[in-house]
Formats: structure tokens, C-alpha cells, sequence
């Protein structure tokens, strides 16, 4: 294939796996909502709708350039390249905002999500896929993360562990005896479409991380990636709900689905490596995971509506080192990567939320919290017909 | 142009159109929780995201070998192939699934989606698309069925039409003096939305089935084939439209997509052997069909509250004869296959149905019927705050 | 890269255009359905759909055929030329219908929209885009609109102007003493989802307009189409949400997805064009104005619920006017083609919904207004088991 064929082809592969991501947008936006509560469902969807813009705009404006120094790109157009990688950054503060939803305020954090895509995630992309500052120092990370399990996910989810040491739990979520009160999802169907439209921008985030489709050997990366990845969210799936049905004699809907997210973040660090059979295996492990860890977080009231913390943060973690068990990839290398990069995030992350929180406090009062953010953040209520039955 | 770029832009659009497909899971998924009652929406929620789950496993562990032998492809990458396949194979279930929501346990249904996906399905593909086992055989069949009416569509219908005759209709759906209660919609959103995410995920299923882009020719059919796929589901939207409003003065959006649907099972058999105007006719039989056959299956006390009989069964049936009608293929090559693969599927899923339900019965009680599945299948409501009018 | 790959390539890129210009269908559909009160949303959908009904088939068999004469293409399958162009008909009248939506009957609107599909707008594409028949007479036209800020926007814009004055505002919409009555958005998740198809949309909107991917240029201009449109569509939604902020303190996520809208309105006319921080101004703009001009229309009591005419008309015709403010263009000639086309369709649409109010009014009775036009056009309640709040 002469080159400009392939450059036209890759671009095209680019712009689709672009589009499917930006389906991640609707995606966590309705998950979300379909979580939360009804007095903050509006809340939720103006913070992912402002999380979209200045995220895309950061990293546009002034996080490319971080991330990887002058833009260029041999292999396909280079504004097909950007908006790739463009796609990518508010990923990591919806992973984070959906954990603090029903109590954190939508300015300071649309702060945060400016810092975060303009600076403090281009600099873990440099580090890892980007322009390589570090190399040749202590520093130098040789961790393999194709689509990142660790540079997406876990810096999402080590990001909303600061934010939730921060913010504390809802009120009412954990009684003065140590006991958890269930706050039912107040909108199911939203949350299915949400979590399926993650899985179909997977696709795009894990098969446009391939890079290049122009040639045999690319073509069949791609279509082997998007398989393994596909294989790892359907054991996830597969796996939460058997564990649900032992446990509770029910298929909880929200945890089939988490642990479905669960074998989809697993996977992410390296599915063009492994063979169509071992993504069963790491999305096994990746949906039980997620049944386990829920109530180990709530245990340490580490309260996260929409359980973030297991699925991209515990997740984000065993599939980066899944790699190192599985693969060639060195395990040490890996978990290099995982402490190196989560020590990076979680400190970065706390120090600007700790000084955001000075200046603009991240929660909401306890009073505008029990009417609900919807009123009191955007003056728009969710569903103003629709009579609440408490 | 060269093999090598054959191959990549083949593997990019067959990954296209897989990714098309997937848009359906939620597309069943929203439809049906649209047209069930509150109480039984997160089970159907629950049973699509388990469906979707089971039947890629099981067609990706077994399936595809039963229906296609070895894994090999000269023209794209084996796992784009591999992929497309395997998203067609939830369908089946799904559509049988949709017709039974409200009173179908979700367990059972999920051991009959993994024999449906991994044998049944797989036997019907190896006799008509796949490695031919009968060929040269009584049974070896000469159907041209493009995408599906009938190895998709009417399979799908027939082993709902089996799960009907062993479960029966809804408590309270038909009364003793004969006549049928309207169970309405709880949620037209919903219903809307899966109908149109069906709608261009079908473009997907019938493009993609074309199976190569990579030639003018080929380039030519894959448009033809989404050119019709699309004016068929327009023609069956506008007759059911003008028929309920001759016959009702009112425009029933289920109907009017249910006709759409219709449309589009009927075409799927050979949207790339029609000129441009012949799915005008089509399309207008089948949404014709849709809104006569309704009320005659309501007449048969078959329960089908998303009325996939009409839309899947019927039209499977009506879009492979009109194959023989239309274009140059025998008439008799097609009522064979249809006459054949309807027997096979109906005798082996009423078979595997029937022992299904003396192990586990398919059918809930009645009282958790009336509660609603989704207390009792997933201990999740789906909308735990809105109110119930009644 | 030889002339049958450019083919097949092109080809494919414009059926993945096509299939994202088709999920504004729901996108319309959703963002207007969670917009209206309860008692108007299946009439609102069954709207949506019968508009992608007729206006398809109406373009498809008459239309096509005014715009650009006999079907031919060179660089791409003929079908998914038509396709794409049949993809874009529906939107102006989709555009019309938000606007007079919760008093307008479907009828009627339908009669519309199948002389707005095979007649009136292809007229104009034939003006601007097509055949050209008023080459070299005084209307001839040279304004720059590479995928419809006039074409599209203004048209369905001014097409709405003209409904809304033969048809009035709703009931108790304005107060006697000149005050304006808000009327709430009934379901803030369905105007998110709806938003961000319709964004999604976009993307294949603008950058299959570029109509040609494969050269290198081509990709880059196809890449760049993408970017910018994205850009101007991220700046108009910062805008918008932080003008609501300064005004009330609050974040309107309906203003905030209109100023999102109306970027990515401004944009269409030449996102080709741009640099790629042209944008956002152009977005910034589009986005401030749709917040100024939302008022000013109630002003007038020009009522129209979803906010169209600021997001369409207004933000069409600055768009238009930008290219020849930022670009090489000249300012005149974009000028005359505004008020050309402007001309155009406002009298003809006005002229031919004058004459269909007169057979058929366009307006439903005040009483069927009250009760909802679910129960009176469609048979059909969208949320039957919700209790309303009120």
C-alpha cells in the first residue's frame, strides 16, 4: 500500500474510533444520571456536559502541547491525531466527578477538570505515551498501556479517592453504626444505555489505540483488540451476575453492568497482546473484583455513588498488571508504572483539590444537598411532572 | 487495487458495521423496556444485558465453529469476521426474548440463549451461510437470504412463538369473555429511541453482510444494500402510519415503528438484488403485515407484548418470498428454506423450552408476576421514585 | 492512489458520515420529546418519525432529482451520495417541527414536510449546492456554505418564523400583562442524550461535506472539518453556561446544550476553512447569541419551546455571515445569499403553510391543547403509569 493510501485509511480508522469515544460522553452522562438521585440528576449532566467542554478545550489549548510537544504525525493527518487524543482526557475527570456526584458543587470542579486536562494528565501522557521528559532518568517507565488501564483509569480513579478523602460522604449514606444505607438508582434504563454506550466507545478508545490499521498486521491488531476487549466486558458481565445470584439470589442490573465496566478497564492496558482466550481470564477477575471491592470501599465509607473507585481505580490497577502475568511485558516494569504514575495522580490531584477547596468549596451546603443540586446548582429540576413517591 | 488494501479497508468496514450491530443491544433493550410496565422494566434490562453476554460467549466459544469450521478469511482479518458474526447472534434471542418480557424468569431463559447461541443458531448458519453440512443432501437448501429474514429474523420468531405456546399470555392480558386488554406502554421515550438505535444498526447488519467494499462493485452494493435497507423501514413506517389513521383517526407511534421494523426484516433477505423502487413495495407489505397480523395473534391468545411475531416472524417469512417474487431466484429455492429452517427452529427450541421448563421453570409465579419481575428477578426497581399512577 | 481505491475509500467514508448524520433522527427526537411537557412527547415523536419518513421518501423520489438532476457520481458510489444528501432533508423540517411543537397537528406538518423534502429545499440546494439552474442571471449565488448554516439552518429557521406566525404561541404561554409564563423541560436526561446525538450528528454532517477523504489533503481537510466543528461547538456551550452564570448565578443545562447547538450551527457554513482557533470565536459568538436571543424572541412572542430559532436562524445566518468576516470570502456575496435564500424560503414556506392551514389547520383546538396532543393525535400517553406533580 503506497503512503498515501495508507494515511487516508488511517485517518479514517482515527475519525471513527474519534467518533465512537465521544459516545462515552451521552454514555457517562446517562449512566450517571440514571444513578443518582432525581433532585440531582440535572447536576449530574451540567457536570459532564462542562467536564466535555473544558476538558476538550484544555487539552486542545494548551495539554497537547504538553502531552506531546509539537504536533505532528506521520502515519495519518494530524488533526485526526489530536482529536483522538482530545477524546481521551475528559474520560478521567468523568471517572472521577461520577464518584463525588450528589454532593460536589460543578464550578470548583470545572476548575479541576481544566487543570487536570491541561496539565496534570498531558503530564503522565508524556511520561508514558507522549514526549518522554523523563527518559534515561529514575523515572523512565517502560509499562506497557496501549489504551490506558493505568494513564486513564487509574489517574481517574486516584483522582476521585483524593476527591472523596476531600468531600467526605453523602449525608445519610452511613449511619452513626457503622451501617450502609442503600440509595436506589433512581432511573435504570438510563443506566443500561449509559454503560452500553461505554462499551461501543471501548471500542474506539481501545482499537483506535492501535495506532496505525494500514497494513495486514495492523488490520488484524485492530479486529483482535476490539475482540479481546469485547471478551473481557462480557466475562465481567458474566461474572457479577453469577456472583450476584449466589450472594442475593438476584441479578442486580448495576452490578452486572459494573462488572462488565470492570473487564473493559482491565483489559485496556494491553488487549492487542494477549490471545482471543485470556481476556476471559482478566475479565473474570476484572468483574469479580468489582463485586468484592464495593463493599470494601463502603466499609471505609469511601462513599461513590456509582462505584468508580472498583471499577476504573481497582481495575485500571489488576489489568496493568495482568500484562505483566500474562505477557512478555515485565510484571516489575508494570507495577513501576502503576505506583509511579498513582502516587503522581493521587498527590497532584489532592494538592489541587485541597487548594480549589480553600478558595471555592468543592461541596455543597447540607441544606442545598437534602433539596438537591439540581435546584440549587442549575435553578432546573430533572423531571418536574414526574411526582416523587417519598 | 492491491490484496493488502482490499484487506485492511474490508477489516475497517466489516469493524464498522460490527460496531453498527452493537448499537442494537441497547436498541432491544431501550424498545422493550419502553413497552413493558414499570414493574417489569429492569428484568428486561437485565435479560438483554445477559443475553448480549451469553450468546457472544457461547457463539464465540462454540458457535462459530459449529457454524463455520475452522477460523479463516482471505479478504479481511479473521476476528473482524469473527466479530460480525458473533453480533448477530444475540438478536435471535433478543427477539424472542422481547415477546415473552413480563413473565419470563430470566435464568432459564439465559441457559436457553447459551443452547440457542452455541448449537441451534450456529446448525441453522453452518446449513445456509457457513461450512454446509447438507450440501448435496434432500435438505441442502438454495435460499438467498442476504442478512437474515429468515436465518435471523424468522428463527428468532419461531423460538418465541415455541416460548409463547409453553409459557401463555400475561395474567389479566386476555379476559373469559374473549377479549384482550391494552397493556400500554409505560415509557414512548424509550421505545423511540431503541427503535431508531435498531433502525441504524441495521444498516450494519445488511451492509456488512455484503460482505466486501473493496471494489467499485463492491462499494456499489454496500450502498445499495443500506439505500434499500432504509427505504423499505420508510415504506413499512408510512403504511402502518396511513393505516391507523384510517383505521383509528389516531397515530400510534408503536405501530408506526413496529411497521419500520417491519420493513426492515422484510428487505434484510436481499437489499442488494432490488433496484431502488422495489423495496418501496416491500416495505409497504411489511408494515402492512405488522398492523394486520397484531390483532390476529391477539385473536390466537399468543401473548407478544412487543409484537415480534408480527415484525420478526412474519416478515422473515414475507421478506425470503419475496426474494422469489421480486428477482431471479426461484420462488421454490426460497419456500424451502423457509419451510425447513422453520420447522428446524421451531421442533429443537420447543424441544430445548420444554426441558428447560420441567428443570427450571420458565415461568414466574403468579404473585411475582403481579409484584412485577423486577422485585423478584434483580431486587432493583427502575424507577424507585417516580410515582405510579395506578 | 489509484482511482478505485479513492472510490471505495470515499465511498465508505460517506456511509459513515451518512449512518452519524442518521443518529440526529433520535437526537432531534430525544432532545424534543424530554423538552415538551409530558402530555405533548409521543406526538412529538410521532412527529420525528413521520418527518424521517416523508421528507426521505419525498427527497428520495422527487427531491434528489430537482437538486442535482440526473445521479451520477465520480468519486463515490452514486447510492451513498444519495444517501448522504437524503440524510440531510429531514433536519430542516426537524428544525421546524421543535419549534411549533405542543400545538401543532402531525397531519398537516407532514403535508409539509413532503413539499419542504421534494420541493422548496431542493430548490435551493439546486441554488447553491446542485444543478445550478440560476447560473449566470442575477440570483446567481457565490456564497460559501459548505454543509448548510444557510442552507439547512436558515431555511429550517425561517421555515419556523413563518409556522409560528400563522400558528401562534401556546396557550398561556404569554400573559395579558406581557409576561412570559416558563414553561419547564419535562425530562432533562432525554434534552442531554438528544443534544449529544445531535453533536455526534455533526461530525458527520460537516465532515462528509468535504466529499472527497481520499488524498492526503482530503483527510486533512476532513480532519480539520471535524476539529473545528467540535471546537466552536465546545466554546459555544463555555459561553452560554457562563453568561447563565453571570445572569442568575445558576447553570441552565438547557441554555448551556443550545449554546452548544448554536456553535455548532455557526460553524457549518466553513469549518473546512478555519484555522483551528477561528473556531472559537466563531463559537463563542454563536453561543452568546443564542442566550441574548432566546428573550428577545419572547419578546415578540415568537413562542418556540426548543429555543430553534436562536440556535437555527439566528446562528445560520451569523455562521454564513463569519466566512466572510474570517475567511477570503467575500462578506457580499455571503450577504446575498443569506438574504436570498432568506427571502426564498421564508415567503414560500409561509405561502404553502398558509394554504395547507386553510384545507387542514395546522393547529390543534384549544381543549385538544389542554388535555395534550398525546391522547389527541396518537391514542397514545408517552409516561402512563407516572402521576404528574401537577
Amino acid at each position: 500500500m503506497d503512503i498515501n493510501t495508507a494515511y487516508v485509511i488511517n485517518t479514517l480508522y482515527v475519525l471513527f474510533s474519534f467518533v465512537l469515544i465521544i459516545f462515552m460522553v451521552p454514555g457517562f452522562a446517562m449512566l450517571e444520571a440514571g444513578i443518582v438521585r432525581t433532585k440531582n440528576v440535572t447536576a449530574v449532566l451540567t457536570m459532564n456536559t462542562m467536564i466535555y467542554a473544558f476538558a476538550s478545550m484544555g487539552f486542545l489549548l494548551l495539554g497537547y502541547n504538553i502531552a506531546f510537544g509539537e504536533l505532528a504525525n506521520d502515519n495519518m493527518s494530524k488533526w485526526a491525531a489530536l482529536l483522538f487524543q482530545m477524546a481521551f482526557v475528559g474520560k478521567v475527570v468523568n471517572i472521577m466527578s461520577g464518584g463525588v456526584s450528589e454532593r460536589a458543587k460543578i464550578v470548583p470542579l470545572t476548575f479541576f477538570t481544566l487543570i487536570m486536562s491541561s496539565i496534570l494528565y498531558p503530564l503522565v501522557v508524556n511520561w508514558t505515551w507522549g514526549a518522554d521528559m523523563l527518559k534515561d532518568t529514575a523515572f523512565d517507565l517502560n509499562m506497557y498501556d496501549l489504551a490506558g488501564s493505568t494513564v486513564i483509569h487509574s489517574v481517574g480513579g486516584w483522582a476521585l479517592l483524593a476527591a472523596i478523602l476531600i468531600m467526605g460522604a453523602r449525608k445519610g449514606r452511613y449511619t452513626k453504626d457503622g451501617g450502609v444505607r442503600v440509595i436506589p438508582a433512581s432511573n435504570i434504563p438510563l443506566v443500561t444505555l449509559g454503560a452500553f454506550l461505554l462499551w461501543i466507545g471501548w471500542f474506539g478508545f481501545n482499537g483506535g489505540s492501535v495506532g496505525n490499521i494500514a497494513s495486514k498486521e495492523g488490520a488484524d491488531a485492530v479486529a483482535l483488540t476490539i475482540l479481546n476487549t469485547n471478551t473481557s466486558g462480557l466475562a465481567g458481565a458474566i461474572v457479577a451476575g453469577g456472583l450476584m445470584l449466589l450472594k442475593y439470589k438476584k441479578l442486580d442490573i448495576t452490578m452486572i453492568l459494573n462488572g462488565a465496566l470492570g473487564g473493559l478497564v482491565a483489559i485496556t492496558a494491553a488487549p492487542d497482546l494477549y490471545n482471543i482466550y485470556q481476556p476471559l481470564l482478566v475479565g473474570t477477575i476484572g468483574g469479580a473484583l468489582v463485586v468484592f471491592a464495593v463493599p470494601v470501599f463502603d466499609k471505609f465509607r469511601l462513599d461513590d455513588p456509582v462505584g468508580a473507585l472498583s471499577v476504573h481505580l481497582v481495575n485500571g490497577i489488576w489489568g496493568t498488571l495482568a500484562v505483566g502475568i500474562f505477557t512478555e511485558k515485565l510484571f516489575l516494569d508494570q507495577l513501576k508504572g502503576v505506583v509511579m504514575i498513582g502516587v503522581f495522580a493521587f498527590v497532584s490531584s489532592y494538592a489541587i483539590l485541597f487548594i480549589i477547596n480553600k478558595i471555592l468549596p468543592l461541596r455543597s451546603k447540607n441544606d442545598e444537598e437534602m433539596e438537591g443540586l439540581d435546584v440549587n446548582e442549575c435553578g432546573v429540576e430533572a423531571y418536574p411532572e414526574f411526582k416523587r413517591a417519598f
